[in-house]
């Protein structure tokens, strides 16, 4: 788990010296005790081992829906992240001045704009559509919290240059893929959908000015965090009237939130009647075709905070509401563009480590450390050991060598016990598969671990015997 | 390959734009054009897969060698990396700091400082030794160049807790199966070995002054890239005298550079003579019986430039002496206990991915664009298309949803075309497996991609059909 040093208040205190297993500074040799920063991470074996489960599920998912892996900098320009968010977005980023000093870089908060940006330098020689995905971590500078780092693993797929409902049922079918794969079903989490031109339609409708339309969205965002007085003052304070605003928090109270639900087939029909541009029905439709209908709902508080957003949103919630958003994407038709590249419609999204985390933690989905260790393969196929003869010791070395130059995972045994049959309960919490004890430098006798099964064998044929079975 | 922007110079010049396919900023729409910082690099699928094929090789060869990953912040605070170096590092390092701003953080220039960090405050309740490996990117504020840049992957494997020639020798071995593992052979590299306190007792004798140690390392360091009558100055401008300094570019010359070799049984047998205390002849007797006699070569003007090692170190070059080093690494027994953790010997080493694509590129040693993304696993199970009936085009979403949930990597056809002739030549094209025509929302036609043969199928059936096979 992480561990968080104690600056935030502005105190410099002693951070947690001596919580938890091993902590603080064994030894009193007089060295520096360093922490990781505030809101980072600090991952051993077990705790990697469990985002490495979560990363694979991502990873496996996007291959398996036809998406490629991209990558692009850690850090960018400041100005890629400022020019479609103005400079309000500056206190969330990690900024920082190259050496010598011309120019300003940021941490990547996300990486739409990279993709943005690589996209439209080469939007003539890519396949339309083009299906990219990409795993890495983003930076926020934004305080702590529950769910929410400074440093964590953010997974996004995107589906550049096809402007369909097909498209954007495409992206959620990716994002529910991967939520099935690591145990997720429709009863613990939901997927709300929304579109933002219903909503500005809406907002419109309302009396809202144009010019203030960002801030209606933002607006709208807040209506699950608030009750309906300050909810209403706040629409009020964009110049809305109280009446207008009483209005939208009703209709979001009869839509939205618990309430959501698949749309009607009467409102989809009406939503597609003649003479209208349909907003929501050609997109239930897909996400039906895709066998997406357990779990998705229409939600129209879903506005999503980011500028870049110009129709379909979605947001992956806990069923109960509990958490922060798990996931979040949507069409942003006007990036590409606004980045140097031509007109381009695109949808994507992205999902973070943390909050599924605690999602899966919380329904006790995330499997045991044996259990992880197991399924991303890292469980040895050798544990080799000497019988305790001087000529067994000394082959040991260039056994295991081989072992591992044949592309076996084969361990050593660091102990200087020479009982044999501790050497091989090792073996078995290690879970290796076999049990290699060295009689000499030419002979072995192979421990099956599974059946407990064992037969001798020539040093020359271990490696073929270990790897055929 | 990497786009660099031309402001190295200090101009704010137009970068390149045009350059290559798609370059520039077709559409004329009047976005911002952007590229990636100086330094840094942007990995469309093609190039990324060349990194993951290399990564790929690098967590496997880790994994056989029993090492488990671990992973930390990807930036610290400022001072654990100029505790153990002092302030001259700053220039070298992205540093920033935290917004409201008591903290002065930096980007990793390297894993080391946060693995001693990690087991310092762990240290009592890890096992002994503790094999880590770690494998993200690392910074540094250099002007970049020719097997340099600014954000590169980095490969870490390091032995805690263990100071035997044995551990040496493992941490070498690791580092060899990985070259191994992508086609190198000792022909191509050379593993460079040597150990500090050869060289400080050679310094010693010379008559170097204890105080400026550090300064005599640094100075032999650049043996191979100075004339004779330089170095020889350099060694008079840290204190030595003329004939000494000759002297010891005379003993280099003999040993060290091309016509370095594995030591004679003679040299090894006075190293490890009644009395003394043995410098090599432990770890040429550990790499002899990890079979590592062809890869390993003696080179006593190898010291490393960084300042927490101790004994062994090593370095990893094309054999000719082509391209800086591939990896780098030696024993660093002082550090966990700088970091506030107990005495702890420890052993490790790095490994780049920008030198060894250079040197894997030059001698043709990675395998074409088609073969990576086949051994990486990346071809699709299945292409699904429509025999253009309306009721086949309307079932091929739901079909290829079915397939992926089924754990396989279904694809569709975004063409408009009906030329089922093309459609399946696009199946070739991808690489699937499986061509699945739809000739109805019920029945199919599987095409069998690498026999070209083909058999009727339920929709129903298709996942298993396509599993089993």
């Amino acid at each position: 788990m992480a561990r968080h040093e104690a600056d935030d208040g502005g105190t410099k205190g002693a951070g947690e010296p001596g919580r938890g297993k091993g902590g603080g500074a064994p030894g009193g040799s007089g060295g520096h005790v360093f922490q990781a920063p505030t809101g980072t991470r600090d991952f051993y074996p077990a705790e990697l081992n469990r985002l490495r489960y979560v990363q694979d599920a991502w990873r496996r998912t996007s291959i398996n829906h036809g998406f490629e892996e991209i990558d692009g900098p850690t850090f960018e320009h400041l100005d890629l992240y400022t020019v479609k968010s103005g400079d309000g977005i500056v206190s969330e980023l990690f900024s920082f001045e190259r050496f010598g000093g011309e120019k300003t870089f940021a941490l990547r908060p996300e990486f739409t704009p990279t993709l943005a940006r690589m996209y439209a330098s080469r939007a003539a020689s890519l396949p339309k559509p083009t299906k990219w995905f990409w795993m890495q971590n983003c930076y926020r500078a934004e305080r702590p919290q529950r769910g929410r780092l400074r440093e964590f693993s953010q997974w996004n797929c995107d589906i550049i240059g096809d402007d369909s409902a097909q498209a954007d049922a495409e992206c959620i079918a990716c994002c529910v893929g991967a939520l099935e794969e690591i145990g997720l079903s429709p009863n613990d989490v939901r997927i709300r959908v929304n579109n933002r031109r219903y909503v500005q339609n809406m907002l419109r409708s309302a009396g809202l000015d144009e010019t203030v339309m960002d801030r209606g969205l933002s607006w709208l965002d807040t209506y699950h965090k608030l009750e309906t007085d300050a909810f209403v003052k706040n629409g009020q304070a964009i110049g809305l009237d109280s009446d207008q605003a009483y209005k939208i928090s009703v209709t979001l109270a009869a839509l939205a939130g618990p309430n959501s639900k698949w749309p009607s087939d009467s409102m989809l029909a009406s939503d597609a009647a003649p003479g209208r541009e349909p907003i929501y029905e050609p997109l239930f439709k897909a996400l039906a075709a895709h066998g997406l209908r357990e779990w998705c709902v229409l939600d129209p508080s879903i506005a999503r905070g980011l500028a870049y957003y110009t129709g379909m949103v979605f947001e992956v919630h806990e069923a109960s509401g509990a958490e922060r958003a798990i996931a979040g994407g949507g069409r942003y038709d006007k990036l590409i563009e606004m980045f140097g590249g031509p007109p381009t419609p695109a949808v994507g999204f992205g999902m973070g480590d943390v909050v599924l985390s605690l999602v899966l933690a919380d329904k006790g989905l995330m499997p045991k450390d044996e259990e992880v260790a197991a399924r991303l393969g890292l469980n040895p196929d050798a544990l080799v050991i000497s019988n305790g003869t001087p000529e067994a010791d000394g082959a040991v070395a260039g056994v295991v060598a081989e072992l591992r130059r044949a592309g076996l995972h084969a361990r050593r045994s660091y102990k200087t016990t020479k009982n044999i049959g501790k050497l091989i309960q090792d073996a078995a919490k290690m879970r290796a598969r076999y049990c290699v004890i060295l009689e000499s430098a030419e002979s072995a006798t192979v421990k099956d671990m599974g059946t407990q099964g064992q037969e001798g064998c020539g040093v020359a044929e271990l490696a073929g015997r270990i790897a055929r079975r």
